[in-house]
């Protein structure tokens, strides 16, 4: 990951006021590659850790904006935005969804959860199904899970022999370099956490009633694997993350930062699209009748 | 529509407040049937017209509880949830959506427009589309325009003969029952607005920058049969409102308005389902491993 001092100004609410996050440092350079060990998920950079109730505002601030930016991109039907959202087990992909794009129109969000694969699933290649549910012109698309878990659950799992996943890193960047060169956005995120929050948080599942139905037996033996997974995960960013579809690693064990840091990313990418409400050109002498 | 001045308790927020809101004053009683000819849409029955800034307040707290209802719907897994939205051009059909909807978690909340048909979907029977949309276990699923465009458009335009729209009535409670049977909980709602409305909003669409990729010229030839499409929205209504799979007819002149009477008909019919978070049976010994 490279780290890059820059600011970036944001004319919001008639306040101008100066982001600090400059979103690049979460990104796997694809050159230089990342090593998940040395990522503390705990860290904060750009933000005080103390000031949790500080961030919340800002992740306030920053719905807001996301509206107004989601909006144009549904008005415009031009851009298509598909944000790919990974992560161990209790990693926060749903608590992410929930937080940072709640208070968006739902018309023109969409989330897909890709969950086992039917037995008509997977009598396709395991593209088919994803390639299906991308984003159209205007859509934001959020992918809960995705095709990674065809290079993650599948190989530390055993599912296909290695000489099998081992050429999916190819078939991925090309399918995505498609989706790119034909007018998608891509947004990978990858919500770092710690093997020690993941025990807090399915024993959280066991200990709160409202979180009982989260709690998933299986999650046990996919955490035995811990490694392996943390190895499959490295391997799938280094190896997919481009120029053009990078992948952002957000340490996440505070998901007040992760929502952040995943508000600045969605913020800064659709800021930069620099979208608008499209004109029509011939309504100038439209008379509506009574 | 029968009117009923019952109230209903509900425990929010620890607060008991006394809810006003009768919704199956709006329902069109599948007996009885409705005339929208004698449906002012600038009513507002169960509120003050001069409490806008009171409604807002209230919308914003049904939200809340919305969003209460939602988590539950999901987290269980058990009941589907399907909103029919129908109203003439510029009923506020989107608008209902943003307001009432957001702020639900988008993971469970789906919203399905129909628009135009393709080819593919011509080359299939009307119902084809339609079906394979409706919500799964735990979600709630927003159709913007519906079957019902089969009965409308399709009917006032001269898609088919009526030979072939007439029989679509007794087609389209057949596949809702079904769908009920199965257990789908269905809402109907009828954004009703007056012409002289329609014709606000639309000029509005000409006048205001950001709205002006809304306007459809194609608008302004269905507006000069608004008296056709008027008959057919009242045809639908009365031949398909049941008990199981009732409509609503919404005054929607006030934009404020719909919105609370919407968020009532989706709370209380929520409610009414006494939803809760599904207990997991068999976690009482487990131990999460460090």
């Amino acid at each position: 990951m490279s780290f890059t001092s820059s600011r970036r100004d944001i004319l919001s609410e008639s306040v101008l006021r100066t982001v600090t996050f400059a979103i690049d440092h979460f990104q796997v350079s694809p050159g230089q590659g990342v090593d998940l060990s040395l990522i503390d998920a705990n860290d904060t950079p750009f933000w005080d850790p103390t000031d949790k109730a500080g961030a919340k505002k800002h992740v306030a601030s920053l719905a807001k904006e996301l509206q107004q930016q989601q909006a144009m991109l549904w008005a415009q039907g031009k851009h298509k935005v598909l944000l790919v959202l990974q992560a161990m087990d209790a990693g926060g992909k749903d608590g992410t969804i929930g937080k940072v794009l709640k208070g968006m129109n739902p018309s023109g969000v969409r989330v897909e959860s890709f969950k086992k694969p039917t037995n008509n699933e997977l009598a396709h290649d395991y593209l088919w199904r994803v390639h299906q549910k991308t984003p159209g012109a205007g859509e934001l698309t959020v992918f809960n899970r995705s095709h990674y878990e065809d290079v993650l659950v599948v190989r530390v799992m055993d599912l296909v022999e290695p000489r099998v996943w081992q050429k999916r890193y190819d078939h991925i960047k090309a399918f995505e370099q498609l989706l790119s060169d034909e007018g998608t956005t891509v947004i990978k995120i990858y919500l770092h956490i710690s093997k020690d929050e993941q025990r807090n948080r399915l024993q959280s599942r066991l200990d709160e009633p409202t979180k009982n139905w989260k709690f998933d037996v299986g999650d046990l033996e996919h955490r035995t694997k811990w490694d392996q997974y943390q190895e499959a995960f490295q391997d799938a960013l280094n190896k997919t993350s481009t120029a053009d579809c990078p992948w952002y690693v957000v340490p996440a064990n505070r998901k007040w930062y992760r929502n952040i840091v995943v508000s600045e990313i969605l913020n800064q990418t659709l800021t930069g699209l620099k979208l608008s409400y499209p004109k029509a050109p011939d309504i100038a002498n439209i008379v509506i009748d009574s």
